[in-house]
């Protein structure tokens, strides 16, 4: 068996200034974590956040904390913070709800806009996506279609890399919205936003990107991409806690055109007026539904603190070096060959994660969490690595490595145990 | 100065059989909280959990956490729970969103299913509703109708007396969703929900109840109602914490026939399949979108845990008892004249609250809670008084109301910083 050199990884770690964030994370004993690109650690910060907002906010100050600690503002000054995160300038994004519904919502208003602009609908109502999105996009597409009909907003799906060689194929003058996630959930390929989004406007249509797997992970520039519109989570990247509330952008220069139909009252211009018609907030307010959940917004307010002191150019710098360095990791281990990397090999076009198709990635992954090593499957069959520069180090990757080596040596994934599949994985 | 009879008040505490479930709250210090009707109380079970939530499970099992700590089965296990309070068997209650977003999930639902049956939009499209309902619940229907058109989805609004004084007058053939909330959060008035629906069906529309005020403050039996959908927040009565994640009830016989547009990824029959084409879920879980927070449905689940000893008829004895001393102390005090009660003088129409109509209702509100006496204000002038029969002794009602004549006698509201509005009272 080939040796993972580990002096070596030591002195990486030694050389990354990021390596210091790390402590600000409660790290889970014992563990090497590479999951962050589905559910990001605890900080510190959150622990002690969430027992003074229950211990003191809620339970002393109870309803007087609406005012005395800003809860009503939290949507919008949480957004904020992510739009540092994300290139987007104040006003732009607000935290709330599952990026479910905010993609209701974003598709809703992308739709008001052209109707603002006087597009018929019979001449463009096409949200053009592609086929391994992340599904609930795609359902949430489907949902509208079954809604308000096939001839006002109909899905159509590409084929990834189909849409990629040749935009302007599938770009056309039917398409009234581009609706993308910039890095692919599988694959983690990154597409290229800023050529498709001016792609898009050429042709007329509106660009709805879905940062899930982008936000604290790459660095983001939606108001220089121009884009239209974006969702994302913040319990991945973001560590915001499992099922955080989500986020949604609007660029300004469509705010006051568009309208959106979960028009709740927290979206209401005056919502302690009462009134019985619904008139929109101005500003980015009006994408607001219901009462958002303070608890779990003011985890996600909190786990932003860590972004507080990082660049995102240097954590991209580190994402990708320790992506490389786990490549190079799985060469030395003689592992590559029997891991089809399915993320593109070219470091640029990648989130921060790495896929590996594997007949047995579900039973090696099982193997792999019972030696305390959390990567992720994904159906079929791809074994996901995600690289969370906060906290993972250089060192991390050789041991998982070796853990992986010694399964597949030692075919400890054919185990009756890692072959039953449980209900989330 | 009339002079309250705190023995008598003690002697109320002493023969109630409640009492101690107070101990299982958090009392703010040296407070008497009159406002569970807006939020409720923490109890020391939520505070224990989301600790454990926090550190033990995000913190230290992380992702497995969603099968290990059956994350996955959260909405559904909450919503059975909370449906023991409600009237409604398994496997109809599903813990979710905010109402905002349930309701329009429900109304959809509601068309859906005529839909289903082969009703005609152009002889059945209205939402009958009235017009002092709460805000959101109109906002909701505007924004469905915005969306598909008012020949698809129309708001009609009534009177609440005119409605509740002829029923078939405005239930008509063109009606096809009663969307009423059950306890009025104005005048705190209990609709009579059994007589409504039953009449509604009788002319083939579909009831959506709201239970806001409702759940964990009166006996609701939405099965025996035959209710065929009902929302619900569990921030109030059920303690949840500050926008808590809310509730939707479908009735089990039309769980089959329906469909909803917020169609995500947890609402899937098989969410970890990752197919890009939706297929509801065959339950209650087709209500479902996007990824639940955790943390902030473990502090509903953790919170339900207070009524497990309390039966909803004893809570209602007490409720009813609380608003009725309330009302007598008022006269007791002789300020019963200057605060015109507009809650219904019969204690079975009414909610859990009282109200009060006052020209100066925000400031004396204000003046009360610089006393710690927390009650709320509700524009246009309403000073409203909840009754929290879990955590509310009788004692602390003639403290209030002691509080309360003083403030009137001395003219305290007059008080400049009472004056003033804030942003959310």
């Amino acid at each position: 068996m080939s040796r993972i050199d580990f002096t070596a990884l030591k002195a990486l770690d030694r050389q990354d200034p990021l390596a210091p964030v790390r402590q600000q994370f409660v790290i889970p004993e014992d563990t090497i974590y590479l999951d962050g690109n589905s559910l990001g650690l605890l900080t510190h910060a959150t622990q002690q956040r969430l027992a003074e907002v229950t211990s003191q906010q809620w339970g002393q100050d109870v309803i007087s904390s609406w005012n005395q600690h800003n809860w009503v503002h939290l949507p919008a000054t949480v957004g904020d913070k992510i739009g540092q995160l994300i290139g987007a300038e104040a006003g732009q994004v607000i935290c709330c709800d599952s990026i479910s519904v905010n993609l209701f919502k974003a598709l809703s208003a992308a739709f008001s806009l052209l109707d603002a602009r006087g597009e018929p609908r019979t001449e463009r109502h096409q949200v053009l996506s592609t086929a391994d999105n992340f599904p609930t996009d795609l359902y949430m597409v489907q949902g509208l279609q079954q809604l308000v009909g096939s001839q006002q907003c109909e899905l159509v799906l590409a084929d990834e890399a189909e849409l990629l060689s040749d935009l302007s194929q599938h770009i056309t003058k039917q398409t009234a919205v581009v609706l993308l996630t910039e890095v692919n959930f599988r694959s983690g390929r990154r597409l290229p936003m800023a050529d498709i989004i001016a792609h898009a406007h050429a042709m007329g249509a509106l660009v709805i990107v879905d940062l899930a797997h982008s936000a604290g992970a790459v660095p983001v520039e939606l108001d220089s991409w121009r884009a239209d519109f974006a969702v994302g989570c913040t319990y991945k990247y973001l560590n915001g806690g499992p099922g955080a509330p989500a986020f949604v952008y609007v660029a300004k220069r469509h705010l006051a055109d568009i309208t959106q139909p979960l028009s709740g009252w927290f979206g209401h211009s005056q919502p302690f007026a009462f009134d019985a018609k619904f008139s929109a907030a101005a500003g980015i307010e009006k994408m607001l539904s219901g009462t958002p959940s303070i608890i779990a917004m003011s985890a996600v307010d909190a786990a932003l603190e860590v972004f507080e002191s990082v660049d995102m150019n240097q954590l991209r710098t580190k994402s990708v070096q320790l992506s490389e360095v786990f490549l190079e990791l799985l060469e030395q281990a003689e592992l590559a060959e029997q891991f089809d990397c399915i993320s593109p090999a070219e470091s640029a076009q990648r989130g921060s994660q790495l896929s590996f198709a594997h007949p047995q990635a579900y039973a090696i992954c099982q193997a792999l969490i019972e030696r305390n090593v959390i990567a992720d499957f994904r159906a079929p069959n791809y074994l996901r690595i995600g690289f969370t520069p906060l906290y993972t180090s250089f060192e991390e990757l050789g041991k998982a490595v070796q853990q992986l080596q010694d399964i597949m040596q030692t075919q400890a994934y054919l185990d009756p145990r890692f072959q039953a599949r449980q209900a989330v994985t």
